[in-house]
């Protein structure tokens, strides 16, 4: 793996997350190699600001194996470890816009667990808000192509000015099913169950028993196995912690991401997150999935929506549609 | 404005566009400056493909003076200029991805009508489908970041294997109500509505009397003026090009997008689309919309959604929620 900087080395926001020793935290800890030092671009350079150069960063990281999917890094979690090297470029830059307000992250190919850089690139400052690009590259080659627009969550929300959307209703969380990160007849071990703690309604659970419901969503109560705080950064990861909803439709293999974009909305309120997953259409070997996530005090506070592809086994005849 | 390269440079697909002399054709031109030729870039080059370079294209566009709300361009319209250029680059290198499956904008400041440049980095060749990354670029600024997953819509789509929304329903479209350009009351001239034909249901036409309807979603009919067919790349055009869907809320002014994520799920039948733009959550001078997009064949053809900014009057109240 790769060796932390010594400690003589100017310390950055990055290397102090919300939750410290939490397993999220050190999965998603990077470590300036270089800042703030502008590199020649093949794309063109921003003219605001005086004419200064933008300002870059490069981290190490650790692709962490304890956040997959199988084999392969989670998205949700490679997209938290891009956002928290995003705002540790900006703090450096001296903007203090730590919260990912609008993610999107387009995914070129899966990282495998070990050394990886992440280079960061300030598109354009902002007094409200900051757009920042941020690829995570292993083995010289890019995994994961984020772009962000950064600013803050207030402490205190206030209270939404109008919502079309109601809260999402669970059975109590006493009553949901923890999932395993590994299970019999499971094809591969899914380390993120292990590192949160995942209840799904039973109601949702035909899937399990080679019967799914038919309706595309799964919903459930979330949050982390050790405990840790949820804050803005974790509901990058949270957002694409669920299993694929369409487990609710057939059994399919792999359903990997390649685009997945974020929004939140909310500093959350103490407490598990309730989250809704859910399929939208399964056309031509791709599905759309869109996820609401809410908090212990009814907040919408982070939404986010997927392109992932699928193959359906050609003999597998679809649920009846809505 | 900007010189067309003489007739003996290599023609390119971006030059012949699915309409030719259509408005939307020539508003969305790009000319090839420099061609794939690759560049030191700040961030690390892909190592895929032979350790071959990836390839890179600068485009000479026009941000036309028709396709704006009020002074400033539509962001469709910026996606789907980026799109062409995305699939331009593409083409040239050999690689038939003229689809832009997934694509998301993050709009870094809004260009002015007039010359600008698209600077576009292929950055994963695939086989089924390749990621691109497309700046808009004016008077040395950067103004629109895109970043495409582009491939290839199949000329027949086979049916979808399951989908959970129901198609919209609208009135017949002699019994919608055609939205002009300018509008007595209204602050700036709307060009997008000249060069399309948007016909929204009389039902949530209340915000044009000042009595907004209270459910935060517009819904209509849209085709191009001029009869231009609509092809996949005309989708990014159209998943934007509603008002705001706040305004069945309450009168706001400007709504800027900061973030805009497309994708394409089918090749639209001939005929106008139907839309529904639909907001969400309002809250911390946000809100998110999205949009679906059906074709006459009753398939849902695109699907977006957006993270734009807004200032409620602090006097006005919000309708009852959900």
């Amino acid at each position: 793996m790769v060796d932390a900087l010594p400690s003589t080395a100017v310390p950055s926001v990055a290397e102090s997350g919300a939750g410290d020793g939490s397993e999220f935290d050190q999965a998603t800890a990077v470590r300036p190699r270089r800042r703030s030092q502008p590199r020649p671009s093949a794309l063109p350079r921003d003219g605001s600001g005086d004419g200064a150069a933008f300002a870059v960063g490069v981290f190490d990281a650790t692709v962490d194996p304890g956040w997959c999917v199988g084999p392969k890094p989670n998205g949700g979690y490679l997209l938290a470890l891009a956002a928290r090297a995003a705002g540790a470029t900006l703090a450096d830059a001296g903007i203090d816009h730590p919260d990912a307000l609008a993610s999107t992250a387009h995914y070129l190919r899966a990282p495998d667990p070990g050394p990886a850089e992440v280079h960061v690139e300030v598109l354009r400052p902002g007094r409200s808000a900051s757009q920042v690009r941020a690829i995570i590259e292993q083995a010289g080659k890019r995994c994961v192509d984020a772009t962000f627009t950064m600013g803050v969550l207030p402490e205190e929300a206030p209270q939404p000015w109008w919502s079309g959307l109601a809260p999402l209703v669970l059975p109590p969380i006493e009553d949901c099913v923890r999932i395993p990160a590994a299970r019999e007849g499971m094809p591969f071990v899914v380390s993120i169950m292990d590192r949160s703690d995942l209840r799904l309604d039973p109601a949702v659970m035909g899937f399990a028993t080679g019967d799914p419901g038919g309706r595309g969503e799964l919903r459930g109560w979330i949050s982390f196995a050790d405990g840790r705080p949820i804050d803005p950064l974790a509901l990058l990861f949270f957002v694409d912690a669920f299993p694929p909803a369409t487990f609710e439709l057939a059994p399919t293999g792999w359903v990997p991401t390649l685009s997945l974009t974020a929004y939140l909305r909310a500093r959350p309120a103490p407490g598990p997150l309730r989250i809704s997953q859910r399929a939208q259409l399964v056309a031509d070997d791709r599905v759309d999935e869109v996820c609401e996530v809410w908090d212990s005090s009814d907040r919408l506070v982070a939404q986010a929506t997927q392109l992932a592809g699928i193959r359906i086994e050609p003999g597998i005849s679809a649920p009846t549609s809505a």
